[in-house]
């Protein structure tokens, strides 16, 4: 039985059964239209067996763009997906699931729709795996609602969707800046090593992450006094100085006699259940654990404002790890695993119970079974986890949000999680989780980018130079110039790894990290710009080629983005590479940047070009009619001059910019109160015409603008702004 | 103390200390000239702390091929390599070496020049990974010769170390037909079903392959009568239908009382000894075995004799397996891993001992620390397997190729390894192991294939479609476009992966492959003439562009290869990928094959192209006055019909083709007992003169030449040949 109410212009609901209310979507039905008779569907669905089934033919240039993060190319086709929240450490092109969750399809076919299934438990995918032209999903329930998008452009569709969603978590300014991190700065000489390091090599960054060493033996919400003596006088000599410390906290609390949280969470019934409703016991980083329950909303606000010690200590950022949730190992597994080793023990193993006992030891970790044997207390009754396995991790970050709103109501705190589902772009952003040190791996961020905002989440990036295994010098430079265009550029690796600071490696390399981060800072007001805008007006900051251009070849483009307005980008992802082919879907000027200098830009016609990219050059297109905003660099963002800024213009016709700026730190801008500047530049008879519209920004006294015209001519030009 | 020998023109040999004879090379150094002073060298050279240390200073446009099966691009800069031929699966690229050992470098900076260490233990390669700019090769040893060739184009240096390596094995003509595998057919009637697949859908075939299953308990030279009752009669039924069957034999030999092979082995003492002089015990697929003593000339003329029981039934081919040595486990390991499981019953496993736990149990498989346990007797003494570890495989191999030759010395086996080292293209090929169905391993493939080459071995393929992970049609269609180009073209999948026939898929993927293998066939009498001219010639079959190209954007090209002298190659490797980027570097003609018809050629420029290139699309470019000779498609290899075959040239000067052929099964070609065909084709005034001198071809009657000139002009005529 399903009940079809029209959300928007774009946008249908289709109500199987009574699902569990997830809370991703924020709208108002109440004035909904109820429909009475099903309007015609894009793609068959048919309830059958306890099932949902959904299936669609494509044609043979069909794509299927989203599933957010998710391994494989933009266009998703050919594979099998599921949705079902994985910590798998190793991105395999084979994996179907990573750590988010997000229920997003973009069919591009002769008509393009969306789909969003809000259902919190395993979805899976078959986008042409099985048979090249058919796609089927499947829900193991009959409780689900489908949103589908239709009559609209690609564009058109994820916006709709988009604006189902309330308002996105909006980072400060300075978590734009460069972020260093390791598994694990350990203690506070090792972290003063590194600040030391980037103070002698003049290297920009504003804050360093504490992994999971920091804590007194993997406490959450502790801090080991031995590693970091007089932490809270510590967290606030470094931010003297523009840096800010971020510790992780995990999902997992430590059973532990005395450790107040595990205890409070005990007393209280704030933990998962087991069939024994008693505490459920996992083992993660400390050994044994037990999971908040963060789909009970008295357990979520408790944990919530346990960050309060943290932020009494000066803390303004944290990221929120391990909560898929990632389960080490049960008991009960752990026993009859162990069990398998005794009977194998001077047995003569042969191919069956050799490869039986090892995949049974490498089977402990993340076992899907596990996630069958606990309960959560929803509104009264025990749910499984298993059916709400979607909701844990962002249930835990809204935790985190709801409780830095309560224990700081101004401040706009860093927060991201590695878990997620769609909805969780309210409360915080993502990392891309445990990538390797691989090429291929700087592609599939790219590619993840625009997938993962089209789910609602702004705030992102991968580990930079990847988690896993050892970076060279080349690769770390290369990830670089993506990551320098994400909101969150930060460096991290893995425990036993190679070091991966940008002066890890060779002075060469150093000098030329040193340069995309000093380009990094260069950029925040135009990245701050789009990424606030994105926030604010429920759009996407990064999109592919294709929702902005319609020709077919856009379409085709897998290694290119656009990054907000004015920017498309396409960055070396091959070792080795002097250059890389580069689709130009219109005329655009380019920018070989080697510093924060405005030198080797040209004109690049339309078409298919080879664009040579020596190591220290960073390719960045701006678009016709675009201007992309500038400033010099800085050591960190809290110093940033915005005072002088430059204007870099491809005008053939008119080109309007709108800067955005707030303060960056609290949350005033969802009153309003943040400042525009529309920056308005016409090019008629071989001359530019420039107006300037200031609507409230009190810090920008000078604009340096940089303009070429279609036909090579290229002027500067200085304006004082009227305050 | 070294000691240099000028070995040719290009080459010198720097002997250090009393190295181990690995018979890698097989040259005449008798009359070679002593060099008293150490010639000027283009790297580095330094004995220090029982080590030999190689350096090298690399160029910002310094590229290195070679190292031959390895993983990461054509140019290995970036990358640690090890030279240790290693059972690992999953071919990710972080991984330092592959299952072969392949000590060759060509160094192509500003002077180019190639290395070859003659080592048989292990060495690293740091090919700027540490710094960008250095390269770092280290032998853990003071005994080794390496050669050092110089003056010469990277094509020359390689065709001088080609020279030293004695003749090439050389397959028969029926192993270039196209070959169905699968971990397993494990029945007669499993066989018999796939082969009534091929039979109702008209798809060519040759081979199919016995993986583990077809023997009793994974007892080599044995077969399970109750799988395949009446083998032998089986074996011939199915070679009346054109197709043979391919046993798998390991390197392991079954403990089992009993069992001929193993009692043999242990009274004669042909099995490798444990540090009590007992036969050495480890564990593989039947559990515990014993390994025989390859390096022992008798063990390898005993265990390469045991083939005849196989050859005797009809056998005509077999693949060895397992001979890195893969070892499961040892018992000692084994018991302390278990002993390890038992300390951890009912303990609080943390972060530490969890990790250290499963740790234990993931690397119980081949765990380096095992290949030191046991001796091989050469010459009399014994020898730390550790130190010859990479002459293992190599020896195996050896001993079945010279066995094979004793049971039948005039017919020409299939024969192919995993392990290798140089050296070994004299006894057999190799497949490139256990890939994965991942779009990149169609890249990494065609990135091996050249630099395999350059080692001698020139049978060699991968497991198309990749052999772990689930294919779709799509992935196995364009992994196929590559295979129909590599001399071993042969579909292979795991257990418990997706069936993965060309009629496994739906309609339109089977069609799409039907028709690929049927080119496949038509392409066999310019493969194989090539083939056979390099195992002649001491040449090589596949080529990087930067061989024959000396423009700096070939050197570039990581994605395209030339075969033999006439055709380059670009497939597309990305999933959804409508067409790709080509790097043309002279005027080609290209030839989107849909089916054997010659349709869709067309002249493409010199320069970068993006060719639009449909699924059921294999780009073909025939090089600049060049010849592609092709016969119509047959079922099998033996049915080929080679008295009518097509000449498609593209000539704008003179082109001259000499089509090699014998008969295929014999080794007769060695006296010089084969055919050329040489086929001229002259353009000039707008018009094709063609002359054809045979020499010694009886089956060739007629040939219909289609003939594209520069300017457009096309010309079909027919030949009729004089015998």
């Amino acid at each position: 039985m399903v009940k079809i109410v029209r959300v928007n212009n774009h946008c249908i609901r289709l109500r199987y059964g009574k699902p569990i209310d997830t809370e991703s979507l924020e709208y108002d039905i109440q004035n909904a239209e109820e429909l009475q008779t099903l309007p015609s569907l894009p793609l068959e669905i048919e309830e059958k067996e306890n099932t949902i089934k959904l299936s669609y033919i494509m044609g043979e240039a069909t794509k299927v763009l989203g599933l957010g993060e998710n391994v494989r190319g933009m266009n998703k086709r050919g594979g099998l997906y599921e949705s079902f929240c994985t910590d798998d450490p190793i991105h395999t092109p084979d994996k179907k699931s990573l750590y988010g969750a997000h229920n997003f399809l973009l069919v591009a076919g002769d008509t393009p729709f969306g789909l969003f299934i809000d259902y919190p438990g395993k979805i899976t995918y078959d986008i042409g795996h099985t048979v090249h032209d058919e796609m089927y999903i499947t829900i193991n329930d009959v409780h689900a609602d489908l949103y589908i998008f239709q009559h609209g452009t690609l564009k058109e569709l994820t916006l709709s969707f988009r604006s189902l969603m309330g308002n996105s978590y909006a980072a400060p300014k300075w978590a734009f800046g460069y972020q260093q991190s390791r598994w694990s700065y350990g203690t506070k000489e090792e972290v003063d090593k590194i600040l030391r390091a980037f103070e002698v090599n003049e290297i920009p960054c504003d804050a360093v992450y504490l992994d999971i060493d920091y804590m007194e033996d993997f406490k959450d919400f502790t801090v080991d006094q031995h590693k970091f003596p007089k932490f809270e006088s510590y967290v606030r000599e470094l931010k003297n100085k523009g840096i800010r410390l971020i510790p992780i906290i995990d999902a997992g609390v430590k059973i532990e006699q005395g450790y107040e949280v595990y205890e409070e969470g005990v007393k209280n019934q704030f933990f998962c259940l087991n069939n024994q409703q008693e505490p459920f016991v996992a083992a993660v980083w400390p050994g044994k654990v037990h999971f908040p329950d963060f789909l009970n909303p008295l357990a979520r606000r408790w944990f919530g404002l346990k960050y309060k010690v943290l932020v009494d200590m000066g803390i303004e950022g944290f990221w929120n790890d391990m909560n898929e949730p990632s389960i080490f190992y049960t008991e009960d597994r752990m026993q009859s695993t162990i069990d398998m080793a005794k009977q194998s023990e001077g047995e003569n193993l042969n191919i069956h119970s050799f490869f039986g006992l090892t995949h049974a030891f490498q089977s402990l970790f993340n076992h899907p079974d596990d996630y069958k044997k606990f309960y959560h207390q929803m509104e009264g009754t025990l749910i499984n986890h298993k059916s709400v396995h979607n909701l844990y991790g962002y249930n835990m970050t809204r935790s985190a949000a709801e409780g830095l709103k309560e224990i700081d109501p101004d401040r706009r705190f860093l927060l991201f999680s590695r878990a997620s589902t769609i909805g969780q772009g309210r409360y915080a952003g993502i990392w891309t989780g445990d990538n390797y040190s691989w090429w291929e791996h700087i592609l599939l961020n790219l590619q993840m980018m625009p997938a993962i905002n089209q789910c609602g989440i702004l705030y992102t990036g991968g580990d930079t130079g990847g988690f896993s295994g050892d970076a060279n010098g080349q690769l770390l430079v290369r990830w670089s110039q993506l990551s320098l265009f994400t909101p969150l550029f930060r460096n991290h690796s893995a425990l036993n790894t190679r070091a991966q600071e940008p002066f890890a490696f060779d002075e060469k390399i150093t000098r030329i990290l040193k340069n995309i981060i000093k380009l990094r800072y260069t950029l925040i007001p135009y990245l701050y710009s789009e990424y606030m805008k994105a926030v604010i007006q429920h759009g996407v900051f990064f999109m592919p080629l294709c929702f902005e251009y319609e020709d077919d070849f856009s379409s085709e483009v897998e290694d290119q983005l656009l990054v907000g307005e004015s920017l498309m980008i396409a960055p070396v992802y091959r070792e080795n590479a002097k250059g890389r082919y580069v689709y130009v879907p219109e005329d655009m000027l380019m920018w070989k940047a080697v510093t924060e200098k405005i030198e080797k830009t040209e004109i690049v016609e339309k078409g298919i070009h080879y664009i040579e990219l020596a190591l220290e050059e960073t390719p960045i297109f701006i678009r016709k009619n675009s201007l992309l905003i500038l400033s010099k660099p800085a050591m960190n963002v809290d110093n940033l001059d915005l005072s002088e800024l430059t204007v870099l213009g491809y005008v053939s016709d008119e080109a309007v910019y709108v800067y955005f700026d707030d303060d960056g730190v609290t949350r005033n801008y969802v009153k309003g109160d943040y400042a525009e500047v529309v920056i308005r530049v016409v090019y008629e008879h071989n001359q530019f015409a420039v107006t300037i519209e200031n609507k409230g920004n009190h810090t920008l006294r000078k604009l340096h603008l940089i303009l070429m015209g279609p036909d090579g001519s290229r002027e500067e030009r200085e304006l004082l702004i009227d305050q």
